[in-house]
């Protein structure tokens, strides 16, 4: 048995053995079993979820993502769909339930146990983007004044329901996050130790309304599996896990991605959007740019009178323009990432001019020699040294605005992600213009 | 005290109090003490980590990059730097015994005990990039002929040496990998429960020699805390993180982010990159792009008639271009990002191809109608008519070849994240200029 026969089987290309299917199903991680149920849009359904017992029906449905979840919940019964939301994780049913209609929600709370509505009701009321929104109720808590033996006996209690129970939380009568502890601590103590001389003091804890980023990028700075999250009053709400963390640097990575290349908000994956999603991402920057893109223009027609005289430098507007344009990418894109994993901070920008000066002075002296041999080749003597001389100062100019722009989006408090690379390529674009039939100008006429 | 009156104390402005630095020192986290170093770069010397522990040196100094470890590595006497290096993560331990020269390397190993420079030796011999090289020597193995309180008390005697007891990994008398058991597990089950009735039996184990980026994908994708490692024998030789594996992801996202911007592999982060390193990491680029280019510059030679007879036309050159290019930058950023987080396939072009079709079209016509206001303006209706139609083509041309490029890439072997912004917009560039002068020939000449 392989996905692509039991495939075969849901299709009814192949004989499907029930129990076989049941064996296959039960030996996949449940991350495989959701990729499966991806990769086979068509058939999301409840067949294949039949297969499996109610603990990893809920286990599969988390791996997919929101708008899957929320497709299935609504072909399912209602009582059917109550009893996989239950086995679910705390943080994934509350974005599940955020992500149902108001009258879907009102159809679902009433088959739920009192306890799950109140987690869910609660967990499901904060901010999306803040540390509460991807927060997990599944957590244990200990009391201070047990003793190691006490504390264990707590957890082997408490545990099947835990998401992780790795570490555990020690808290006083109100709530209020003292320290914590890790259960290889307990179980390395001698059994009367009480849990006050063996718990770490420091938390590390989070507020409820932190932003998500900045919480998982603790995570990722820590090295640690979960950080607790607090209400304003100390008190532990929550704790948010490595694989969250994870999950939101991967999107904000895509984010940032998207940025560098002019791509605005997409609120689904590319592959989910719908056409008129994709266009409204794209087409602001487009029609921004193109006004950008008629400076340029107005330079070229300014300049109409040394270029009419001397035709051949038009073979070399699209080669020094260009080269400005990607030296400045190549700035922008290298201060942007060191901007975004902290190694770059808004003091830095001295430094990195010097530095970004003497780089791309070498770049624009190798780039004129390479095009002093084509100019001559072209249009002579004077049109090669014209040529030459431009690159250098275009490549200058370009890597200079590539490193320059990040730092003033930063300054007026604009993401400096948004320093993409075909906004820098408009504006090196605008100073390549001015720059060469400047300098053919001053040489030529 | 804060790191800021520490750095005062430091640069001796302030008096400095041992006790209270030592104090403030060992409340902070070696993550914050690691990032105060590295800010205060001239003073990552061991002035700092003398009020530490040796315990917490070890810490710090797996914080620090390989460049700043290797710097302090040098200025410590032998047997200061032998105590602090035993401390260390074992895989810290190993890649810092890498960064170091040969000679340094036989005159660190004698000062060390059997254990380590066995240990060392063994995890220094992976190849760079492979889940040896990221993997760990501290996990705990048990026998599965143990029983449930047995295997605590193993774990006790061993947890203080191992990075993660979490999970600790059941092998036969060969070390050959059967399964493994989380801790909570442990402590849930009946004292005399033998292992082999409560192990997992799917280890989800990696090999030695893979590459180390499927192995972080894995760990983000199953949502574990670590993988096991085995080598061909199946016998387990270590196991790689989930900080490890964000470490990774990190690395990787940091070169594709470079690569869309058209710059190489860099060795060192930005910020220590020599100049000559940067240099090197963007001319080969720079100068390829440039023969991009000339043909760009060859079209625009080959229509001079016709420019020359309608010099408004080129009014329009750069805004039309630079519009190909930009629509191409965005096609091609979606598709690499959505290829690198494993949701577009090679077996997708053909849908995306439709669906980029149809956003590019109206994206297309959409900047037509802006175009065409300002065409006849500047020039005229039969101007006006060329610019808005050249428009429309080359938006859909340069998005068609920014969606396409990456899967042709993928196609012929290379990585998909190299159809850059740069690159999709020479060629795109020269599509633009084929496809407006082209039009221009045809209606006006």
């Amino acid at each position: 048995m392989s996905f692509q026969t039991l495939a075969d089987a849901l299709e009814g290309h192949a004989a499907a053995d029930a129990d076989a299917i049941r064996a296959f199903l039960a030996a996949s991680h449940a991350a495989d079993i959701a990729q499966f149920l991806k990769d086979y849009e068509a058939q999301i359904d409840w067949r294949v979820l039949d297969f499996l017992d109610i603990t990893k029906q809920a286990e599969v449905l988390g791996y997919l993502d929101r708008g899957e979840q929320v497709a299935l919940a609504r072909s399912a019964p209602r009582s059917r769909l109550a009893a996989v939301v239950t086995e679910m994780d705390a943080d994934e049913r509350a974005d599940l339930f955020n992500a149902l209609t108001e009258d879907e929600q009102e159809a679902l709370l009433p088959a739920l146990a009192q306890a799950e509505r109140e987690d869910i009701r609660r967990l499901a009321s904060y901010k999306d983007g803040t540390a509460g929104a991807i927060m997990t109720s599944d957590y244990a808590v200990l009391s201070p004044k047990l003793s190691a033996r006490q504390a264990l006996d707590t957890l082997r209690r408490e545990a099947p329901d835990k998401e992780t129970i790795y570490r555990a939380y020690i808290v006083d009568a109100d709530r209020k996050l003292l320290g914590s502890v890790r259960l290889p601590q307990l179980i390395l103590a001698a059994p009367d130790t009480p849990i006050e001389n063996i718990m770490e003091r420091e938390t590390g804890a989070v507020r409820v309304d932190e932003d998500q980023e900045s919480v998982a990028r603790k995570i990722a700075r820590y090295d640690v599996i979960a950080l607790p999250v607090v209400d304003a009053e100390e008190r532990i709400v929550g704790i948010v896990t490595h694989d969250d963390a994870l999950d939101v640097i991967t999107e904000e990575v895509t984010e940032d991605i998207h940025k560098s290349g002019s791509v605005g908000q997409l609120a689904e994956s590319v592959g989910r959007a719908s056409i008129v999603m994709l266009y409204r991402a794209r087409v602001f920057w487009l029609v921004l740019l193109v006004f950008g893109n008629i400076f340029s223009g107005a330079g070229i027609a300014h300049f109409e009178d040394v270029i009419s005289a001397h035709m051949p430098l038009l073979f070399f507007l699209p080669l020094l323009i260009a080269s400005g344009g990607n030296a400045g990418s190549q700035a922008s894109t290298l201060t942007v990432r060191a901007m975004a994993t902290g190694e770059v901070h808004l003091g830095h920008w001295g430094r990195m001019l010097g530095r970004e000066a003497m780089v791309a002075g070498f770049l624009g002296a190798t780039m004129a020699i390479a095009i002093y041999g084509i100019g001559l080749w072209r249009g002579g003597a004077d049109i090669a040294l014209v040529v030459a001389l431009a690159m250098i100062l275009i490549v200058l100019a370009g890597s200079l605005i590539g490193l320059t722009l990040p730092f003033v989006l930063i300054r007026i408090g604009f993401d400096p992600a948004t320093a993409s690379g075909p906004l820098v390529t408009s504006i090196a674009d605008i100073a390549g213009v001015l720059i060469y039939f400047g300098i053919a100008q001053a040489f030529l006429l």
